[in-house]
């Protein structure tokens, strides 16, 4: 866990990956003690462990007011649950600025929160590729406005329901980002073929055995032609996003000059 | 220091699980260690504690078959990435089944998928309702198709991204449902004006300092009117929506009788 009386740590320092300097994830919480939890299992570990990312916690407590290190305050105007202080939650953020060397362009910072864009795949994408992120954890009722006016920060949102707390977004959001970075899957080709990396949701899979409570594996997965199981495939893959996800398949079609009956 | 609402409470003002049965959450994943995870702390973390819901976790890995206890499999077909086999999936989720008494209509049985329908607030409330609800935690190419047809499993995703595994998303739906328990939120007021529980996202909050780096908490706020108060922040809630999600402002609107402009 990153202290204020850190100082910013050289490049040189920080742990090398072979083809570079680590992807970072800086998170400022309430609980650090959450981190690196369910991120050290599985792909992100090994690759948080092999030196790919490192992940940086900031105590926002150690940045608070008073003998009792307060953070948040009752909201203006009255209502339920506490706001965190934009003068406490700003020198928890210029504290994470120090830390690191990188322009701003290259390097999100972000507060988690129901009110945000939404985030997906292609954001994914996108800080796989960049130095790092900050991920402003927010406690309920959220942030004063004004910080998030004065630091331009991107309010992003994990999805169209409420969390006791964004720990478990930012945990989401950093496991979705790593596991893209190059050399963190184990074989590229998944990340290429998996659900909205074509604008589709993925096919039906199936595996061994062949007969199971009298259902078969579709025949043509067993065929050994290949061009036919791709094209099966991408039926399949139109036919499930068609009914699931009209809005993924109207935008699939528009990229694609077809209609909406996946005709063109 | 006070915080009114996500601040764990004593046990003592919470009711027992002697009130009631608790609300219960299993998981069924190979890496049962991510659990309670970030659930144990705050919020989720206190209701545990008082058993206002209680966490199984049920290791696929029990169940896999031979020395080395194998659950998944190459995919049919061929391709990248493992698949979870049919009949060890079956196994857990039969072992999972005979550990509760509930019927079916109050307990969803759910596999989490980037392939699903979007997990949301309205699903949170509904599940908070039940008396439990079975996560099927899929690691990354996924479930066998026949175990979902056979089971009649819903999917579900956390959102329009991929995950290394189901064990965070998890997580966030048993904490977005477990929050909305009656009494595990210490103040009922904050979950009905929050972001989507009335279709809107939340309008901006402010605390002290009143003037912070130049910038002021808006007037109206600090006016003790409340009727204003209300009317700004219903204002500023509608302005939110209707710019970040029109696809929210859009149903709100249908709701009310509103036409797209929030005229009626």
């Amino acid at each position: 866990m990153a202290r204020r009386d850190d100082r910013p740590k050289p490049e040189d320092d920080l742990p090398r990956a072979d083809s570079g300097p680590a992807w970072r994830a800086q998170v400022v919480t309430l609980f650090p003690e959450a981190f690196p939890g369910v991120l050290q299992l599985s792909l992100a570990g090994s690759a948080l462990k092999a030196g790919i990312w490192s992940l940086e916690t900031i105590d926002l407590r150690e940045f608070g007011i008073g003998r009792h290190r307060q953070v948040d305050d009752t909201p203006s105007g009255g209502g339920a649950g506490m706001v965190i202080r934009p003068d406490v939650a700003a020198a928890a953020l210029e504290f994470a600025a120090a830390n690191r060397s990188e322009d701003a362009s290259a390097w999100p910072v972000v507060c988690l929160s129901p009110r945000g864009r939404r985030f997906n795949d292609a954001d994914a994408r996108s800080w796989s590729r960049m130095r790092g992120v900050t991920l402003f954890s927010c406690r309920f009722e959220g942030i004063d406005q004004r910080l998030i006016e004065e630091f331009g920060i991107e309010e992003i949102s994990l999805g169209d329901f409420v969390l006791s707390g964004g720990e478990i977004a930012a945990q989401a959001l950093i496991d979705a980002t790593v596991r893209l970075i190059p050399r963190v899957l184990g074989n590229q080709e998944s990340a290429d073929c998996e659900s909205f990396s074509q604008g589709l949701l993925e096919y039906p899979q199936y595996t061994r055995p062949r007969t199971w409570r009298n259902r078969q594996v579709p025949e043509i997965l067993v065929s050994g032609h290949h061009g036919k199981i791709a094209a099966w495939r991408r039926t399949q893959s139109e036919k499930l996003t068609r009914e699931r996800r009209p809005d993924l398949w109207r935008s699939y079609c528009a990229k694609h000059g077809l209609n909406d009956e996946g005709g063109s």
